[in-house]
């Protein structure tokens, strides 16, 4: 059985694209949340209730929403909703690519991370528009590319970041193994007030391309590729482990 | 001009702690969560407005309260808020430790590195207990520290994620340069009924110590060591980029 998760909701278009293809490969069970949660990195929620929704359409059982964040839905459906462990987790397909520095604050990525972390082998999908998205031909990749990982296997504790340019599928020129790019949103905030004239403001800011380097995801995405980073969830920057030691810091 | 953030709250005890000791190095300024925040991650707010609150203290300035995760905090600080950039942002000091796995879902260690995407030199800071807290020893610690760091200055990209033992400053045994454990919390769900009979779940579960060995930040903060692990936020798994690529992926 596959699971899927995503960010953009139960209902997202995305997450339906890729379950109608994903039914030719096995079983599909969607835990997803109930509303829109992007941007949610990797949130958890501690401090009220996870309520579960049993998802039934056209008298077909097919998954839970829940009104929680992308890793949780993940934590909820491993440790209590399913009855096994699935065998793989596709979280997607998401709404907009999740490139560079983005992949931070993705919920989508988050979710994948989460399954990890839990044991579970797991990908990220995201379709690179916000602009009339098709998301059949990445749907499609998918289908093609899930058989392929599960005969491979992934490394141990790696997940498969995959960022799907917005082209028809004749249009993709290949698949490229890249490495997260350092592109990131330089923000900008509108500033406006309320009708009480109070301040407030919206997160706004557009993607700055800050490099042109092969292999990078931004890059290799721009070029019509179908983007592979393999990501982990070790933070750790070792090379300045022993920098930091010569340091030698007084307490 | 240094600023703190956090994930506990514009009114934490640990953050006015570690603002009373850092008032003696150099002007200091709040930019933190108006309300508790803890296991954001780092989750960005896009679809409602940040709301700002001034916040003045017996006739003294001291920072804004944002209704946003200590991400946007971070960010609308730097944009918007502070005049200039801080020469070093400051997040905690956290109620609970950020140990192992944990990291990812902490809003105060996304706050940190946050900043340092943003191209500001930042550190997370928290005290490893739930229980009776007294963040004094720790505040104390970065007071003392930073002045070190300040001079030696932080690798590029690299942000320190800092633990500190829950014990008296007599007690601590020194400062390790560790890396981020494997330890995890393995989750359990409590199952409840509402009043109405709904099902709801709660997140549970305790930290399960995997490993032994030294160098890992859970295990050096069990033998009362201060843990400062240098961690990055490129998420490139490096040595699984030329695995892939012989996986000749198939389109």
């Amino acid at each position: 059985m596959i699971l899927l998760c995503n960010d953009d909701g139960f209902n997202a278009e995305g997450l339906r694209a890729l379950r109608k293809e994903l039914l030719a490969l096995d079983d599909v069970m969607i835990v997803a949340p109930e509303t829109e949660q992007s941007a949610m990195g990797h949130a958890i929620t501690l401090n009220q209730p996870l309520k579960v929704r049993k998802v039934e359409e056209e008298g077909e059982f097919i998954g839970y929403a829940v009104n929680g964040t992308p890793a949780d839905c993940v934590k909820l459906a491993i440790t209590v909703l399913l009855d096994e462990p699935p065998k793989l987790v596709v979280s997607g397909i998401n709404l907009g690519g999740n490139l560079g520095i983005c992949a931070l604050y993705s919920g989508t990525v988050s979710a994948a991370t989460e399954a990890m972390v839990m044991g579970v082998p797991s990908i990220a999908v995201s379709l690179d528009t916000y602009e009339n998205p098709d998301f059949i031909p990445a749907a499609k990749f998918a289908r093609k590319f899930i058989p392929q990982l599960l005969k491979k296997g992934l490394p141990d504790g790696v997940v498969l970041n995959i960022n799907v340019p917005p082209v028809p599928e004749s249009e993709f020129v290949g698949v490229a193994i890249t490495r997260q790019g350092k592109s990131r949103v330089i923000e900008e905030f509108d500033r406006r007030e309320d009708p009480r004239g109070r301040t407030y403001y919206w997160l706004a800011g557009e993607m700055l391309f800050e490099e042109t380097e092969e292999g990078a995801d931004c890059v290799m995405i721009a070029k019509k590729y179908i983007s592979i980073a393999p990501i982990h969830f070790d933070l750790t920057h070792y090379p300045s482990i022993d920098k930091l030691k010569d340091w030698k810091i007084e307490l």
